[in-house]
C-alpha cells in the first residue's frame, strides 16, 4: 500500500484532528504540503509552535494575547465603562471586525452547561466580578451565543451584577437563533449591538 | 484590533495558504490549535517537518516514499510487467484503495500543458522511458485525468512507447458506479455507449 509512508500517514492524521477536516481533505492538505517548497512546511511548523507558545490569556479580559495585557485592555482611547462579555476569544475578533464597538471585552471561555458538567466556577466569571469591583464599569453587554446555554449564562451573570448597580444588556435578536456568533456577518453583528436591551 | 496578535495572524495566514482553505476556515483552524493542549501543536509541527524532510520521490516510479525505493516498487509479489502511469502521487493512493491493481506505477508529476508552459521535458517522462528500456515491461496503462491535457499527455507517451513494442492502454470511459444516468453529461454518455460491453 502507498499509504504506509509513516511520515505521510502521521501528517494526514494531524490534519484530520482539526475541526471540520475529514479524511479526504486531510489527505489533500498533506499532499499539498509535500508539493510546496520545504520552506513552507518550516514556516508553518514555526507558526504553530510560536502561536501556541507565545499566545496566552490577557490578565484582565482573558482574551488571547502575546503581551501581558492585551492591546484592547491597554488602549486608553477605548470606552472603559462598558464590557462586552463573550464566550470565546474568537468572538472578540468578530466584534472588532464590526468597527462599531469601542468598549472593553471579557472572555468567559465557555458557557454554563450542566449537561457537560460545566458550572459557573469553570468559567472566568470571578475574574469578571473582580473587574466590576473597581467601580469604573457602568454596563455589561452580554454577548454569549443565542442558545439555551448562552442565555442561561447571560442571566446568571446578570443576576450577580445587577446588585452592584451595573446596567446589564443583551445583544438584540438581529442574530439568527441557533447560529454561531463566529459566523455572523459584520452588519448583522453591528445591528445586534445597536439594538441591545436591558435584561 | 484583536487581530494584531502577530503569532496568531501568522498562523492564520499559513492555514490560508492551504488549498481550499478560506479566511474564515483558516481563523477557525488557528483558534482550534490554541484551544488544544500545547502537545498537539508540537506534534503537528513535528509531523509537518518530518513529512517534508523524510518524504521524497522514489528513484524508480517517482511516487512519494521515505525509503530509497518505495514499498510498491520493492514488492516482489507485484506484477512487474505492467505500469500504471498517473499524473500525481495522490493518484497512486486512489488506485491502491481499489485493491484491484497489482502492477507498478509511474508518476509524471503533472501533465503536458502548453498554456501553462509545461512541456514534456518538465515531466518525469524520460524516467519512464528508461524503465521501458529494461525490456521487462509489457503494458502501460495511461491513467491521466480525462481532460484535454491528460489526453494529450497520454497520446504523447503512447507515441513514444509503441515503437518499443509496448502495449499502451487507456482507462475506460463511462458512467461512474452509483451515479444517476440523468445527470451524466452527453460526452460521458456518448463514450459509455461507444465502449459498451456484452453482458
Amino acid at each position: 500500500m502507498a499509504n504506509n509512508i509513516i511520515p505521510l500517514t502521521e501528517l494526514i492524521s494531524q490534519f484530520e484532528r482539526l475541526p471540520g477536516i475529514g479524511k479526504k481533505t486531510a489527505q489533500r492538505l498533506a499532499y499539498s504540503i509535500l508539493e510546496q517548497p520545504p520552506e513552507y512546511a518550516e514556516r508553518f511548523a514555526d507558526a504553530l509552535l510560536n502561536a501556541r507558545r507565545k499566545i496566552h490569556f490577557c490578565k484582565v479580559c482573558q482574551s488571547l494575547t502575546d503581551l501581558e495585557i492585551c492591546s484592547i485592555c491597554d488602549d486608553q482611547t477605548r470606552d472603559r465603562r462598558i464590557i462586552c462579555v463573550v464566550a470565546e476569544p474568537r468572538d472578540v475578533m468578530a466584534f472588532e471586525r464590526t468597527r462599531e464597538y469601542n468598549g472593553l471585552y471579557h472572555v468567559l471561555h465557555g458557557v454554563i452547561s450542566p449537561l457537560d458538567g460545566i458550572g459557573p466556577d469553570r468559567l472566568r466569571i470571578k475574574e469578571l466580578m473582580a473587574r466590576l469591583g473597581s467601580g469604573e464599569i457602568e454596563e455589561l453587554i452580554m454577548a454569549t451565543n443565542p442558545t439555551v446555554e448562552g442565555e442561561a449564562t447571560a442571566s446568571y451573570i446578570s443576576r450577580l451584577s445587577k446588585p452592584m448597580g451595573i446596567k446589564v444588556t443583551r445583544l438584540a435578536y438581529g442574530i439568527p437563533v441557533g447560529a454561531e456568533l463566529e459566523y455572523a456577518d459584520e452588519f448583522t453583528l453591528a445591528r445586534a449591538l445597536e439594538g441591545r436591551n436591558e435584561i
